[in-house]
């Protein structure tokens, strides 16, 4: 019994070093794709994080309801925005490295796991930023006749649409982890 | 150089089938954990859903400002919260049963990729929809003096309380979708 059991697992072992050259290139391919993905989305949350952090308007005239100045960091919520996509910027032109590291060396798997885990949770971060930043746009945009709220899009014209824009980059990374992270998957299922 | 390729392929599929017996306890292991932690998280979801789709008050009173009810659906955002929940609670259930299917048979792969995938996807709108709720809410409790909008927590208490639990629900549902996506790299890579 004892005995199988070594062998066995001398036989995976072998097996998994000496894995299929067709494999071995998948695995280069999916990681060279990985690793421009990565650029890409880098982009994106990095446009993102500037738009919304440089958006502000001054007002030309001034009434006794309208306020003078609007920047992102009168909402909290937009400070939130744009620390998530800082964060998952510099998350990813760090992860560059280890991405670089998979397209030479085909075989490692912890690492992978590694990648694939910090990925999730930088999805997770850059979602609900995007989501939290687009619910305040929407009542920004359309206000709230139940809750009294006003919106004030209909003044800010020009901040509105630097902060509209600014969720599109984010949205666009969103979409760009989901793939990274289903690349990752097939990368380790071929083990 | 064919005839080596056939051999190896051979050899790597002869290991997976009869992996060592350690290696597929854990699988299994993991597999029940999944199970439970998807009936966990499902009924996360349900409480979230329920609590925010019930949430709604009458004042007893009336003056020239304040509304007499409120009820979820005034606000786009938390009818977004109640139908991403419903349906990751719904997907949850179905996924019981291929979650089961992994406990019986502990090495298939390509299930459990798919079942990974559908994991981030869900992953991702729960996220959204908790955190677009956790702004609005933010906004319900405190206002905001730069934009105008009135904190209606002041006088709606009851119906804020709710709204605020039902988040709980959310987020601790969003920290089980992490672990579940962790375990299944885990069991892949075992493969």
């Amino acid at each position: 019994m004892k005995v199988s059991e070594v062998e066995s697992g001398e036989i995976s072992k072998g097996a998994s070093s000496s894995s299929s050259p067709s494999k071995r290139r998948m695995k280069r391919g999916l990681a060279i794709m990985d690793f421009i993905l990565r650029i890409f989305a880098a982009t994106s949350t990095l446009g993102s994080a500037v738009s919304m952090g440089t958006a502000k308007q001054t007002m030309p005239f001034a009434t006794r309801f309208v306020r003078f100045k609007v920047v992102y960091h009168d909402l909290p919520t937009f400070v939130f925005f744009v620390t998530a996509n800082s964060i998952v910027c510099g998350y990813l032109v760090l992860s560059l490295a280890l991405s670089f590291f998979h397209i030479v060396r085909t075989i490692s798997v912890k690492s992978r796991i590694l990648l694939v885990f910090l990925d999730t949770v930088m999805f997770g971060l850059l979602t609900s930023g995007a989501s939290a930043a687009a619910a305040i746009v929407n009542i920004a945009h359309y206000g709230n006749s139940s809750a009294n709220w006003f919106p004030f899009c209909q003044q800010y014209n020009y901040f509105c649409g630097r902060i509209s824009g600014s969720l599109i980059g984010s949205f666009i990374a969103v979409v760009v982890f989901i793939i990274l992270i289903l690349m990752s998957e097939i990368s380790i299922s071929k083990h």
